[in-house]
This record gives structure tokens, C-alpha cells and sequence, in this order.
């Protein structure tokens, strides 16, 4: 097969996933709503979630659009650095590139989460019928967000890239570094909607268990708390539209990352010619198809037995797309890798940058597991917190921290392995630029990112899985539904869970792979344009150059003081919930007899306002540390932040995530009736012990759902704003 | 004055620093020792003392001949590396100066404790009497750590650095290298002072707290309680001998590297035929012999009214200390600093490097102002946790980590000040050696450092302030002292907190200060073997290179492994010790109406040998790191490990102490009666919120006592390491 004849299948292929979206969010909508309660608390749920989503996107398309400005004055007063581009709008280029991939990451959000809201409600009436349609109308729900997240980000990129010359022999190898501003408008919209989303939902669930578990004494999810819809509301704004946000814009940063890397290879192949040039800088491209086309065949392998664990039938599926990816990467690299002349080794050059694509795939299942071992309640972690609840409150949180931080060490052993392997073949196929410099090596560990991303469609599916399950559990307690329902709800909760965790270890090592990418694509851009200017390239990012090492430790200080803003919020946001709900307790005295409806939209729209204006600190934040470190200390330095804050920002993100996931699951461990005294006599529901439990549980919630979340985003914040912003950091 | 007769004041100032702690030692142990129950605690609480230090001296010995003999194969092995001392036995002088750095360091650490647990029943006694009488007896037990820490420090340095060929002008420029064995020997020692007696303390307190406080209903520091004494030793072996051989680390590091850095303007003196080159070596020392004599005066401004805050006294001590630290180092840049001609803009170049070393005086000051905004109950940050506490445990945890969290900003941005500032003023002195780099720059950063250390032995004496006070507390308590005594040892137990607070956030911030130097001096040390095996010398730490990110990723990530292995070593030790006390309270059931006298020792010995058992792991954790790190990667990637976790480890224990100290302080805030409900009734003990805030603090206690200190320890031994191992890393 012919290289330029794969390449065919990108817009195909995006388009067809596109279109399967359309054909499963047209299944599900077709299904019956259930009963008119239902269809009443989805209704709330639907209204509270649309105003949310309709607020934050006009302050995000507001802020958008001051930052294209930013970027076409900052791109334009240097335009003179790129000769071969003198005279083209490179401003004017970025900007736009930078608003579609804002719009695109909006675009992607919002539908996925119109269609999980209108998942939920159909979920919970299948509920009543069968596990497995259940499992199917959820999971269906949950693809259509990860095929459009997914098919979204390749069209767009592939969309503009192609604008922008990408199809032109003469221009393919300029246009990679005009499309960066897609990344960082993905970032940028990803911010918002993840650290929003996350200080929502968080503050809704935190606020109303307080203040109606804790001061009022009623059960959770019971309609006359007000807090509870935005609670409800919550799971959608944050867990689902958060993470698609989240993953849109890895998979758009590692495709311009790759793509930047490739113009290295592709100068190789000219100056060889070797047969394809151009394929080096489209195979990214057309990994992701192969990737969207595997998912779409394994979301037909998930279906099961009644009596089977939901979480089985989930897994088939993740196989079927791991195995399927391997095949096509075969295939590809075969294809489009090729050269003249064997590697050092006498071994075919594809061979082993295939290998480097496995060592990817096999990083996303790692991951996949590590996260289950560190928060499923099977395992050795979640048992020791559950223990150290015997003890109180202190013993259980110290414990949880132990356990959070030494999670760390498994994740960066393994990103470590990651990117030694994928290097190391990468380095082997021998391909030197003319300097007599490796460029395969850094290669290796992008077709290993490439690898490692194929599956995020199905992972994100499974992902959205989690908040609508959640909120058919709500709706079915909510409208107080039958008990074989409830019980159908909760099986798909706990399964639930246990997605979202696993899709946060995805996401965080993703994060920390593709920021690796972007950080070498700035390296590029920076001596691109010293090389145009007559400077210096950097030889080096030189850790012992004090403005270096100054500016790495303000990259690692930043990932601490951004979550200490995003924690902070999420209590400020709380405190907003409690006082509107107390405020209806005393002033409607009919809600505690269910005589008077609460005012249910007021605290959503209390909430809603609370957590956008809380999420502009650490938003600020954000974007304004990287522009004034790399402003005062230069283009090196700020390369020092953005490494540093990268390995700082995926440790803290482990650490809260994953220990907020097990403080959750030790609690659920301790009510499904696992934890016995010494005597034997079985410690559940009401002891001090899951007393204890449920404060570690509160504790880990805005570091699992909002602070932890948040750092994979300004991760690759960081990487996006310094790629766009470089020419402003070169004195 | 001449340079060199300045430098004549070396051993006299360590000696009469000596003789001044001999003097205040017999003049606290001449005092009375109070009642028969007061004298009874107090022996008990020193055999117990005796007993840990006596073992873990033992382990620490054989583990110091083992490492001894590894750095003797190592460094003999690479003796053809240096040839300008080729025939000289490096490896064992090496392997000699470790021994003899860890010697100093152990034997500072057991003199200081063994009068600081003599002046606590001292202290207890005269608070029966006067305040002022009471603080000053703490305050000179404090100073015999304080001054026997620092000038044993200085004494060994010198002294080994004189035995290796330091007082000869042919040698001059070769002796800092040899003695780099003395800094490891110093913080291997420090490991094992730190982390075990870090471990013991902790254990003891929660252990103790729970089976007592929680379990039993008895008050806290309760004589039926068997734990109790193992708490009171646990102050003396975990804060007094812990941070002793902290700070004295501290010194004797920074001593070293800034005397190999002074190596290089050596070189730039001697070819420029400036007066005194040598005077850049010996520079270190006698800034350090002058800070001694500073510290002596001081100690006479210790004195106030009985009405006085105690913290006033200690205060006005400080700054004379900082004060005359000032003029010694006006007078010592102006001696010792001579060149010939001026700096490029015309004013003397030692006028630049007195600036550098005011800058890190002020960063002292810095610190010390910083960590009380964050942890004293008068300001936002410890309110904050306590009307957080208001609302339950989990919101007082939340609001504890925000805080921890926040810490970073502040400590990071002063840092960052004190290492641009310095460095700028020293590169402004315009030293350039033969290639025509700047050298001056990084000199400035260790002027700094030594101004910062220039109060080590004040703030140290500060520092043993604290567990003197507190054991005094426990000693009033346990042996039921009359009210009066009581209040007087409650204030001085307040104070003594804010001055362990203080100094955690001192050590960090000279700790990080001290690394950067040791990693400066590392790069010299590799870059000298490179050139004599005829290698290619390191340009630069290259962030962008693999395996450099690898091993930084790692770096960062073993701050967070070592952690969770201490927190979780406190839970195993805090266990046993909860065990033996529920069986003693089980069979002996005389204790409880105090008829039988408890089983202190038993206690105490199973607390022994659980705290030394439980150090190991990551005692081994972070000693093999680096060098497995080195030996698979390399000495640029171990380089990488280093200085990024210098960064991760100065940034987390930041976090752990700050947050640690502001919990605890926001129990004490509430016990004082500051914390009112919204009718402004108070809520003080016993009152659900006081609950929640003890939960904070018991959380804190690893943190602040175990984890934070023992991870400034680390900082400094991942760069001793791998400054004495580096002829291991190169290939």
C-alpha cells in the first residue's frame, strides 16, 4: 500500500465517527424516559446543566477572544523571525487557529455533555428492566461524548493544518508550527471547563452533604435538599464535559507535538529520499484514525450476562480496541515508515518504531490497572485506609496521604520505562539529522504517545460512563423509583467509579507524554526562530543556570498554589450552598414535609455563579506565572518551568487523585460490610468507623474531582502558552 | 587588617564557642532540679533518651564503616582520576573525613540532647519561681546544642581540611575536595538522627494520645498513661537530636561547597596576582567563626520583664545576633575580598559580595517572619483552619491542605529572590576566569548562603528551646507542680512551638540554599575527573535530554516515596506502643487508680526498637536512589534527580511543616477561647469543633515532626551523595 494512499483515511475516518456519534446519541435518544418523575428530575437536572454550560462558555468565549488578540500582536510583531513565512499573517494565522481549537474543544464539550444528560434518565428507566441494556444505554451514551471529543480534535487539526498549506509539498513541513495555537485554544477552553466544572461539582456535593446529611439529618439525594440537584447537575458539568475537554486537548497537543517532531524526520527523508517524506509529519494523523476506527468495532463486543460484572463487559471492549490499535500501528508504520536502507541493526526502521507505539499501548494498560490496584477495595492500599479507620478520622486521613504519595512512585517508574523504551528504539532505527544528532529517538517516544492515545475514545466512553450512571442512580432515588433499580443503579456505580479513576491515570500519564512532546516542539520553535533571528539556538534547557533553576522551582511551586486556590474555591463555592439551603430550610418550613417544592433553580444558579468567579484566581494564575517567568528570566528559563511543573504537576495530580480515590472506595468497602473488628463483628453503616471513613471520603473529593483533574489541563496549559508564546520569551 | 590574620580566627572562635557552651551547661546543671517527683520523671525520661541514642548510635556506626569502606573502593578506584594527587590514598582520606564527619555530627547531637534533657526538669523547677528565670535556663540549655552544633561543624571542617593539606599554599586549591566525605558523614548521621528520632516522637505522641486520650478517657500527659514517657523522650531524641544534626548538616554542607567553589576564584586570584587568593577558601570559615562570636553576645540580651511575651526576649536576641552578623560581614568581604582594580561599574568587588551576603541574612529574617504569618494563631491562615473546623473534621482537613498548599508561593518567590539577587550581585563583581565565564554569579549565591548560616547557632538554640520547654510542661504536669509553675510552662510551651515552627522554615530554606551550592560544587567535581580521563566535561544539566527527565521525574517522585514511608513507619510504631499500653492497662489493673506503677520502660524499649526497625526502609529508599539513578543513567541524569528533588523536597516540606504547624495552632487558637459561633458564643473544648481540630493536628504530627524535617535531611544527602559517589556515575 501506498503511504499517500493512507493518508486518504483521516477525513474519512473522522467523518465516519462522527457520523456513529450521531447514529448511537439517535439510539439513545429514541429509548423510553421512564416515569414522569424521572423525566421531572432529568428536566431539572438538563436546565441546571445548560445554564451552567451557557454562562461559563460566554466568559470563555469572552476571554478567548482577548487572547487571540494577545497571540496575533505578540505572532505579528515578530513575523520578521520566520523569513520563509515573511509576509503571511503568522498573527492573524495563530489567532484563528487558537479560536477554532477553542470552538472546537467547546463544541465537543457541550454535545458530549447534552447527550450524557439526556443518557441518564434513560439509563435509569432501563434500570428497571435489565442490567445490560443499562450498561449498553449508558456506555452508548458515554461514546458519543469520546467519539466526538476524538473525532473533533483530528478534523480540526487536520482541518486547519490542511489551510494552512499542510497539503502543499512546498509548505507541508511550515505548517505544523502555524497550527500550535489549536493546542493552546484547546487548553484554554479546557481550563475553564474543567476547573469550573470541577469547583461545581465538588461544592455541590460537598455543600449539600453538609448541610443536609450533616446539620439537617436527611439521607443523601433526598429532594427536599435543594443542594442535591446541583449536586446532580455537578456530575455533568465536571466529571463528564471536564474530562472530554481534558482529552480533547491531549489528543490535539500530541498530534501538533508529533506533527512538529516530524518536520525533523521529514528534512531527514528529503535529503535521503527517501520514498514518502511527507508521511513522517501525516502518520500521527492517521494513527488517531486507525485509533477512532478500532473503537467504533469493540463498542459492538460490549454486551454480557445479567449476572455478570458490568466491569467485565467494559473491559472486553478495552481490549477489543488495544488489540485492534496494535494491528492497525502494524500496519501503518509498515506503510508509511518507510526508508532506504535497514537501521544500524539491519532490522526494517518501521520495526521499531512500531515497537515504540506497543510500548505505548501498553503504558495506556499499565495504567489502566495501576489505578485499579491503588483504589479498587480488593487490593492491599484501600484495606489499609479502611483499617486506619478503626482508629478515628486522623489515623484513616494519615493513612489515605501514605497511600496517595506512594502512588508515585509506580506512575513515574512507569512513565519512566515509557519514555526510556519508546527513546531507545526510537534511537536504534538510527535516522541522524545532518548535524549527526538523533532525531529518532524523541521520535520514538511520540509514536509511543501516538500509541498510547489511540484508545481514548474508548477510554473517555467508559469515562462518561461514570457521571451517567451516577446521575441515573440520583434520578432513580430521586424519584423513588423501585428497589430493583436502585440496586441495577448502584452495581453501575460502583463500575462507574472505577472508570473514572482508571480514565485519570490515563489521562494524567498522557498529559505528562505529550507535554514531553510540546516541550520538545518549543525547543524547536525557539531555535527556529534564534537560528532566523541570527541567535543562539539553545543547546540545552541547563538546569545549573540559576535563572533556569529559579524558574523550575516557581514551575513546582505553581502546581502547589494552583491547587491550593482550586481547593480553596471549592470551600468558598460550598459555603455559598449551605447558606442559600439553610436559608430555604428556615424560610419554606413546608419542604421538610414535602408540602413545598424547594427552590431548586436558585441554588443552581447560586452555585453557578459562585464557582465561575472562584475559578478566575487559579485561572489567572495559570495562564499569567509561564508568560512573566518566561517574560523576566527569558526562553530557557521558562522551558525550566514548564519541565519542572510537568514532573511536579503529574505527582501532585497522582497523589490526589488516586488518594481521593481510595478514600472513596475504602468508605464504600467499609459499607459493603468488609471491615470486622477483632472480635469479628462486621464494622458497616453508622460505627465510628465509617464515620471516619466518610470524612476521608469528603476530604478527597475536591482533590480527586477538582484540584487533581485541574492539574492535567494546566500541565499542558503550560506547554501550549509557552509553544505559542516563545517568540515573546527570546531577548 | 591583613586576610590572613583573619583567618587566624577560626580555631579560637570554635574553641571559645566550646568553652561558652561548657560555661552554660555547668551553669543550667548547677541549678536546682526540684522536687522528688519532678527528679524521678525527668531521670526516667533520660534513660529513656539514653537507651534509643545508645542503639541507634550502634546502627549508625555499622552503617557509617560500611559506607566508609564503599566510598574507599570507589574513590580508590578512580585515584588515577585526579593525577595532581595521584599516590595519595584518596579513597581512604575520603572514607576518613566521612567517619570523621559523622563522629561530629553523632557526638554534637548526644552532648546537646544529653543538657538538654538535664535543663528540662531545671526549667520545670524554676518556672515555679520566675518566668524570666525559666527562659533563661531553657533558652542556655538550648545554646549548648546551638554552639556545640555549629562550632563542632566548623572545628571538623577546618580541622580535617588543615589535615588535608588546607593550611599549605600548594594544596590549598585541591584540600575542599577531599573533604567532601565529612558533608556525607554529616547528613548520613543526620538520616539516621532525623528519621528515626522523627519516627520515635511522632509514634509516641499519637500512639500515646490515642490509647490515652481516645481509648482510655485520661487526660493527655497522665502518669497511669505508659506512653506518656515515651512521648516526653520522643521530644528529646526527635526534635532536639533531629534537627541538631539537621543544621549541623546545614553548616558543614555549605561549608564545603562554598569552599570548592571559592577553588575557582582561587584560580582567577592567583593569575591575577591578587593579595590574598587563598582568602576565597578560607573565606567560609571565618564568616562562620564570626557568627559564632555574634551568637555569643546575644545570648547575654536574653533578658526581660516578668510580664513580658517570652518570644519578645528570644526576639531581641535574634537581632543583635543578625546585627553583629551584619558588621562581621562588613568588615570580612572588606578584609578578605582584595583584588586589584575595581568591579566593571567602578565600586570594590567585595562591596558586591557584602551584598550577597546581606541578602541572605535578610532571607533569614524572611523566613522566620514568613513562617509565623503562616502558623501563629494571630493571622488569616490558622483562623481560617479553625472556622473551618466548625463545620466538621473534613473541612478543617481541606482548609489545613489549602494552607500547606499556599505555603509554597512565599517560600518559592524568596527563594527565587535571594538566588537571583545574590547571583546578580556577584556576577556584577566582574570575575571571569580563562574562558570567560562569569564566576562571581554563583560565589554571590554561596556569600549568601553563609550570611543566611551565619545565625545557625541562635536559631538552633531557639530551636532545643522548644523541647526543653514542652518537656518541662510534661515534667510539671506528670509530677503534679503547682498551678503557677504550670502557667508559666504553658506560655514558654506556646513560645517554644513558635520556634520550632521557625526553624523548620530556616532549615528548609538554607537547606535548599546549601543544595544548590553542593550541585554547583558536584558539576566542578565531574567536570575535574572529565578532564583528567580526558572525557568531555558537562556543559550543561540538559533538561532535554531523556534521561535527564527521567531521573528528574524520579527525583521528584522519591520526595513523595520517602514520605509515605515515613508517615506510614509513625502508624506502624504508633501501634505497637498502643498494644503494650492496652495490655498493661488489661493486666495491670492497678495502674488505673494508681496503685501499680506502669511498665515506662517496657514502653519505651518496644518503642526503641520499633522506630529504628521502621527507618530502615527509607533510610535505604534514599540512599540507593541516587546512586542506582547515577549508575543506570549517568552523573548528567543523577545531576537531574538532584536538583529537581532539591526543588520537590524543599517545596513538600514546606507543605508538610507549615501545614502541620498551622493545624496545630488552630487547635490551640479554639482551646484558647478565639473561636466563636455565630451568636458569638464560644466554642472552645470539648465543643464538637475542638474535636475537629484536634483531628488536624494529630494529621500534622507525621507531617511536621517526621516527614517535613526528615526531607530536608534528604535534600542534603542526595547532594552529598552524589558529590562524593560522582566518579561512580561517569562512564
Amino acid at each position: 500500500m501506498d503511504a499517500s494512499a493512507l493518508q486518504l483515511i483521516i477525513l474519512p475516518a473522522g467523518i465516519v465517527a462522527v457520523l456513529f456519534a450521531i447514529y448511537l446519541a439517535r439510539d439513545v435518544l429514541s429509548r423510553d424516559t421512564g416515569t414522569k418523575e424521572m423525566e421531572d428530575v432529568a428536566g431539572t437536572i438538563f436546565e441546571g446543566a445548560v445554564a451552567f454550560i451557557r454562562r461559563q462558555a460566554l466568559l470563555a468565549v469572552a476571554a478567548s477572544v482577548v487572547i487571540g488578540v494577545v497571540i496575533t500582536l505578540v505572532e505579528t510583531a515578530d513575523v520578521a523571525d520566520v523569513p520563509s513565512l515573511a509576509g503571511a499573517p503568522i498573527g492573524i494565522r495563530t489567532a484563528v487557529a487558537f479560536l477554532v481549537g477553542a470552538a472546537c474543544s467547546m463544541a465537543s464539550g457541550i454535545i458530549g455533555m447534552y447527550i450524557s444528560v439526556k443518557s441518564n434518565v434513560r439509563t435509569a428507566s432501563a434500570a428497571r428492566r435489565s442490567l445490560v441494556e443499562a450498561v449498553q444505554v449508558a456506555m452508548r451514551g458515554g461514546a458519543v461524548s469520546g467519539f466526538l471529543v476524538v473525532a473533533l480534535s483530528l478534523l480540526g487539526v487536520y482541518g486547519i493544518f490542511s489551510l494552512y498549506g499542510g497539503l502543499s509539498a512546498d509548505t507541508v513541513n511550515q505548517a505544523p508550527f502555524l497550527i500550535v495555537g489549536f493546542g493552546f485554544g484547546a487548553s484554554f477552553v479546557a481550563l475553564f471547563a474543567q476547573l469550573g466544572g470541577g469547583i461545581y461539582t465538588k461544592a455541590a456535593d460537598v455543600g449539600s452533604d453538609l448541610v443536609g446529611k450533616v446539620e439537617a439529618g436527611i439521607p443523601e439525594d433526598d429532594p427536599r435538599n435543594a443542594g442535591v440537584i446541583a449536586d446532580l447537575v455537578g456530575d455533568n458539568v465536571g466529571d463528564c464535559a471536564g474530562r472530554g475537554a481534558d482529552l480533547f486537548e491531549s489528543t490535539a497537543a500530541e498530534n501538533i507535538g508529533a506533527m512538529i517532531l516530524g518536520v525533523g524526520v521529514y528534512a531527514i527523508a528529503v535529503a535521503n529520499n527517501w520514498p514518502n517524506p511527507q508521511a513522517w509529519i501525516f502518520f500521527p494523523l492517521v494513527v488517531r484514525a486507525f485509533g477512532l476506527l478500532s473503537t467504533i468495532v469493540a463498542i459492538f463486543f460490549i454486551r454480557g450476562r445479567e449476572d455478570e460484572n458490568p466491569m467485565n463487559m467494559l473491559n472486553r471492549g478495552y481490549w477489543v480496541t488495544t488489540i485492534l490499535s496494535a494491528a492497525a500501528l502494524l500496519l501503518v508504520t509498515n506503510v508509511m515508515m518507510q526508508t532506504n536502507g535497514n537501521a544500524p541493526s539491519g532490522l526494517p526502521v518501521w520495526l521499531y518504531f512500531f515497537g515504540a507505539g506497543v510500548v505505548g499501548l501498553l503504558t495506556s494498560v499499565a495504567f489502566v490497572y495501576i489505578t485499579q490496584y491503588y483504589t479498587a477495595g480488593t487490593f492491599r492500599p484501600v484495606r489499609e485506609i479502611a483499617e486506619a479507620s478503626k482508629t478515628g478520622p486522623a489515623t484513616n486521613i494519615i493513612s489515605g496521604v501514605a497511600v496517595g504519595f506512594e502512588t508515585t512512585f509506580v506512575t513515574a517508574i512507569t512513565i519512566g520505562i515509557a519514555l526510556f523504551a519508546s527513546h531507545w528504539l526510537g534511537s536504534q532505527a538510527g535516522i541522524v539529522n545532518a548535524d549527526g544528532k538523533d532525531v529518532g529517538g524523541i521520535f520514538g517516544t511520540a509514536v509511543a504517545t501516538m500509541g498510547m492515545l489511540m484508545t481514548t475514545a474508548y477510554i473517555l466512553a467508559m469515562d462518561t460512563f461514570g457521571p451517567i450512571t451516577d446521575n441515573a442512580g440520583g434520578i432513580a432515588e430521586f424519584s423513588r423509583a423501585e428497589a430493583g433499580a436502585r440496586e441495577i443503579t448502584d452495581r453501575l456505580d460502583a463500575v462507574g467509579n472505577t472508570t473514572k479513576a482508571l480514565t485519570k491515570g490515563y489521562a494524567i500519564a498522557s498529559a505528562s507524554l505529550a507535554a514531553f512532546l510540546l516541550f520538545s516542539a518549543y525547543i524547536d520553535k525557539v531555535n527556529l526562530i534564534e537560528t532566523n533571528r541570527g541567535g543562539t539556538p539553545l543547546a540545552a534547557i541547563n538546569l545549573a543556570d540559576v535563572n533556569v533553576f529559579i524558574a523550575a522551582l516557581i514551575g513546582a511551586m505553581l502546581v502547589y498554589f494552583f491547587s491550593s486556590l482550586a481547593i480553596r474555591a471549592v470551600g468558598t463555592t460550598a459555603q455559598a450552598i449551605i447558606v442559600e439551603v439553610r436559608r430555604q430550610f428556615r424560610e419554606m418550613p413546608g419542604i421538610m414535609d414535602y408540602t413545598q417544592r424547594p427552590d431548586y433553580a436558585r441554588v443552581v444558579d447560586i452555585t453557578t455563579r459562585a464557582a465561575l468567579r472562584e475559578m478566575i484566581a487559579p485561572g489567572v494564575v495559570a495562564v499569567a506565572t509561564p508568560i512573566i517567568v518566561g517574560v523576566l528570566l527569558g526562553a530557557q528559563a521558562v522551558a525550566g518551568l514548564l519541565m519542572v511543573g510537568t514532573i511536579a504537576g503529574v505527582l501532585l495530580a497522582t497523589v490526589l487523585n488516586n488518594g481521593g480515590g481510595a478514600w472513596d472506595n475504602a468508605k464504600k468497602y467499609i459499607e459493603s460490610g468488609h471491615l470486622t473488628d477483632e472480635n469479628g463483628v462486621v464494622l458497616g453503616k453508622k460505627t465510628p468507623a465509617h464515620a471516619a471513613a466518610v470524612v476521608g471520603d469528603t476530604v478527597g473529593d475536591p482533590f480527586k474531582d477538582t484540584a487533581g483533574p485541574s492539574l492535567h489541563v494546566l500541565v499542558k496549559l503550560l506547554a501550549t502558552i509557552t509553544l505559542v508564546l516563545a517568540p515573546l520569551f527570546i531577548r
